[in-house]
């Protein structure tokens, strides 16, 4: 996929395409459709970054909300996005022991019942002892700035997202395009 | 090494002991020792903690300024700390290739000319692409955020040196302790 190809698309294609980088909130692409052209998949991502920047507190709280407990029941019960799931192994958050099991549990739950929304976190960023200490300290930190760190590493999240889908999509071969060195 | 053996030490030893968990920064150390007795290394820790807390921004910069560039020229000289050449190390920081080496000197300059002191990051709690994420969305933040933020990593990495110096000290054994279950 290159980006001529996404500057085409129709919006139903578009959203089609991008509308689960943010987790379960089409919305985002949706908004982000609007500021095409895009000079590349950075812009794009940009794009998106800012209609979330732009939508008010309570979406972003819908967002924040919509993202799996790490290392959780939907881990657990198999309803994870494929993407989490990806993710989620990448940092070997699918083969913990029972006490590191428990220990999540534990953290997920103080954290949520502090700040309103789940731990999210770039698992591809951090090692595992990163994770947990991360963990343990952004449990004890004030909302408002955690609310501010979320959003943050959702954006780390989403990059990243993007930047799968534009190597792993086909990038469709047409006479009109230039040929890239 | 228990913390019974710490906190029977006299400053010198204490010292000579636990001088180099924060970085060419004795007097962390120096200051720390008039809090014993300690409960345990994570008590020794915070009491380390608490003694640059309540230094001045001066002697805090100081700190700052005493740790080496991420994978910089003391790397390539070999005239880091043994810690640091181990830490840097596991993060493969010791085996970058020319194009990335080019691009963390361009963030240390950049990191250093913005902030007046260099990147620090507990490099056991990241993956190298998380590294560089880091050190390009830092380069770009507010320094009174950044000062606070390094500090904060520089808590992170002296808590696992201590701990690390726990596990690697032999506990001499004497009739007098009492038997650790």
């Amino acid at each position: 996929m290159n980006i001529d190809a996404v500057n085409r698309m129709d919006q139903a294609t578009f959203v089609a395409t991008f509308g689960n980088i943010f987790e379960h909130s089409p919305w985002v692409a949706e908004r982000a459709y609007d500021m095409r052209p895009f000079a590349d998949q950075h812009a794009l991502h940009a794009a998106m970054v800012a209609a979330v920047k732009g939508a008010g507190r309570d979406e972003q709280l819908t967002l924040l909300r919509a993202h799996p407990d790490l290392a959780g029941k939907e881990a657990r019960a198999g309803t994870m996005t494929a993407s989490s799931v990806v993710e989620q192994a990448s940092a070997a958050l699918d083969r913990l022991s029972a006490e590191e099991i428990a220990r999540i549990g534990r953290l997920n739950a103080a954290y949520r019942a502090r700040h309103g929304f789940p731990f999210i976190i770039a698992v591809r960023h951090y090692t595992k002892v990163g994770i947990l200490y991360e963990f343990e300290r952004r449990a004890d930190s004030d909302t408002s700035l955690e609310f501010a760190a979320a959003l943050q590493q959702v954006f780390a999240i989403t990059g990243m997202r993007i930047a799968a889908r534009f190597e792993a999509m086909p990038t469709p071969a047409t006479a009109a395009e230039p040929v890239q060195a």
